[in-house]
């Protein structure tokens, strides 16, 4: 193997393991390593709310791959409990301490940084004891959910897609649960008229939703009691903060590599680094955002695969590009879909854009037809282009189908008129004749 | 009134309707008067299938606007059983035979033919017996719903999704249904790997499903008794024949209008006819082919309204074009979806376009998320261009979805690159993160 090229892949997560099967893919006889700091790799986290509501009975189905199964169906050798502490750039070598606590070498041809994001915590009183959850490792997954069994009230600290998931999910194993937001709306990123649904989503479905609380604080003696904000206090059993995430970057620092404006790495379409020879992809990654033309930082597991996909493809002597992305995202909220895509109202304002926008309220399916539900579609589109530049619904049903639509549309610069003439099929048992999203360009049309 | 423009619309079906309502939307002032020969104007005919089948309780469900309720919205005259027997394109008059059987002249500015289409009955011995029923028309809907109350097996002549519709709803009203079709497989507008697919579906929901089958007539007394094809005799009950509809341009020819070489009316992209002020949209008019570039016949529902909405704005002095379409349809067949957009692999080798084609299997959703299905994906590639031409897709979940957004790509003449890092967004209760639409692009783009 002296002769191959070596590619060590830093961080199993869905980045990491996509760029090594992308690298054995273009490149049958490199060596490729990935090196796991945890115990697991190729695991949906994503599905970890599901976990703890119950919805996904073993953390076991979370895992796609283990290190083993991946080795025999791609060749390529998994670490796990191997953590890397340092790169040397120059020398094409990096340090990780092994499972065993012993320091170890290993040299390098291409090296790729996949070592995704952690959970945002911000500097809050109390934070040691215990009852204090994140939500975005396995381990931590099952540890919450056996410290959840004699938990009766819960707190959720965020009131974005993963508090929201998680207030689901609480819901349906019976906790009483109450979040609190700092914000004066659930879901920021969606816009104001949409939030409003929401909201009344949550309260349909007992759970308390407090806004415009900043959290400071928690009073226990050993445990979380009370989760104490700058206006009040609220007894718990249980803490989870949910406020976001951050890019994992303490290794790309210390390696050299350069970071945007935003802390995540900065990279080419290719995935390169400002390191020659150390890609990156997944959650510590800025993205090319197609509408704004500049980089933004939005950790998405679809985009972390895309962009394993590519990085491993280059790091192996491909040449694959990562368009970008265009900000779209979904997720189920009790029985509310909730989604997004291209720019908010505010947001397209703040850069610049001369905006219209509609907002119309619809039915999923045929009127006569069984089934289907409310539907709201919000088009944000560009005046003086008539371009769709952003999209985002809430509703019982349909609401991923639309915005999937809307996604392609957006990031190919279609102008509200092609959406009207676009030929998306048509039957009974899956939208009106005149499909809401047709129908709210139709207005937007208008306008 | 005198003053004003004078619009006529012959048909009050979608497309009529459509065409009456936009240009009142565009021409506040015009005289506009739609002449319908049935009594019902402004109905779902898609959902006749659903009314049979009890999903639809009422027959009247189906229609969205009575004629007062038109008149009254959007100030259309709107005459019922009204028969319109000829055009003089010179001198701009038309005859109508009224509900009373008087011959009557109208005089109009524009004219909008909206003459829809009829149920294609080939010749066939017997036809005049009682219990043979064709599918279109909410009189014949009612008919045919009441002769089903004392008939236990029902042929079907047709395996298109009418027939395949029906098919489904007869069950769930416990009939004992035999389709027999011409062709070797059921719904011929989708490939063969996907037929297979149907045709498990219909035999594990208890339709007899017989294939090369050439009905040459009917047997009975008075009534149906006997469907007789090439090589057997079929008893039965009742019979529905189903295999397709032709345009109604009867008037369309006896007024000197232009037909395409399909027989239906050829008509520019702003919906005009050769003859000047005259107007066609709907059922019985061609439509432009955005792959093939060429005119099609594809009688679809929201085609009509969306032909109907350009035909009624620019009749009103507006000026709108119709793209066209890509040859989207779905439908559901028991717990199956089918859909298919652009073109199929032969119809594309018949074209000329030099295809590869990729067929996957996969899941809807997250391997681990309870709840959806099996789906398959074909797609169609052109190969000197790596755009994607045509996309088939049948599963238990989540078809509708992606053939909208194939619909897009399609029309947007994208490439399989594009739909692999197209950013559609992904959740756990929605999709895999991979989804089946980025797998089968990613196979693709690898051949």
């Amino acid at each position: 193997m002296s002769n191959s090229l070596k590619i060590v892949v830093v961080g199993g997560g869905a980045a990491g393991m996509a760029a090594a099967a992308s690298a054995r893919r273009v490149n049958p006889s490199a060596e490729i390593i990935v090196l796991e700091a945890s115990r697991h790799v190729s695991y949906g986290s994503c599905g970890i709310p599901y976990y703890l509501g119950g919805l996904v009975e073993d953390v076991s189905r979370l895992v796609t791959y283990t290190p083993e199964e991946f080795k025999r169906s791609r060749r390529v050798e998994v670490q796990i409990n191997s953590y890397v502490k340092s790169v040397n750039a120059k020398s094409k070598t990096l340090v990780y301490v092994s499972g065993k606590g012993e320091e170890k070498e290993m040299g390098f041809d291409v090296l790729i940084l996949a070592t995704g994001a952690k959970p945002l915590v911000p500097k809050m009183e109390g934070l040691g004891l215990k009852g204090i959850h994140t939500v975005r490792f396995l381990e931590g997954a099952v540890r919450l959910k056996d410290d959840l069994t004699h938990s009766k009230r819960v707190t959720i600290i965020g009131a974005g897609y993963i508090g929201l998931e998680l207030a689901e999910n609480l819901r349906r194993i019976g906790k009483e649960v109450t979040i609190l937001e700092l914000l004066p709306r659930p879901m920021p990123n969606v816009d104001p008229e949409l939030s409003a649904v929401i909201s009344r989503e949550l309260t349909i479905n007992g759970v308390k939703l407090e806004l415009n609380k900043r959290v400071i604080g928690f009073k226990g003696s050993e445990r979380v009691e009370k989760v104490v904000t700058e206006d009040a206090e609220y007894e718990t059993d249980l803490v989870v903060i949910a406020v976001g995430v951050r890019p994992n970057v303490s290794l790309a620092r210390q390696a050299g590599v350069e970071l945007g404006e935003s802390g995540a790495i900065k990279t080419n379409s290719r995935m390169e680094t400002s390191v020659k020879g150390i890609f990156a992809a997944g959650d510590n990654c800025e993205a090319q955002h197609a509408v704004l033309n500049k980089p933004v930082y939005i950790p998405l597991a679809q985009t972390a695969n895309k962009m394993g996909y590519v990085a491993g493809a280059n790091a192996a002597g491909g040449n694959e590009e990562f368009p970008g992305v265009v900000g779209s995202a979904i997720t189920r909220v009790f029985n509310l879909e909730v989604g997004r895509t291209g720019l908010g109202e505010e947001e397209a304002e703040k850069h610049g854009f001369e905006t219209k926008s509609v907002f119309i309220k619809a039915r999923s399916r045929a009127g006569y037809f069984p089934g289907g539900g409310d539907i709201w579609v919000k088009l944000i589109v560009e005046k003086s282009s008539g371009r769709v530049i952003g999209g985002q619904m809430v509703g019982y049903e349909g609401v991923w189908s639309r915005i999937v639509a809307l996604s392609l549309a957006i990031m190919n610069r279609l102008t509200v008129k092609q959406i009207v003439f676009s030929d998306i099929p048509y039957a009974p048992p899956f939208s009106p004749v005149w499909d809401p999203l047709i129908t709210a360009a139709r207005v937007a049309l208008r306008q």
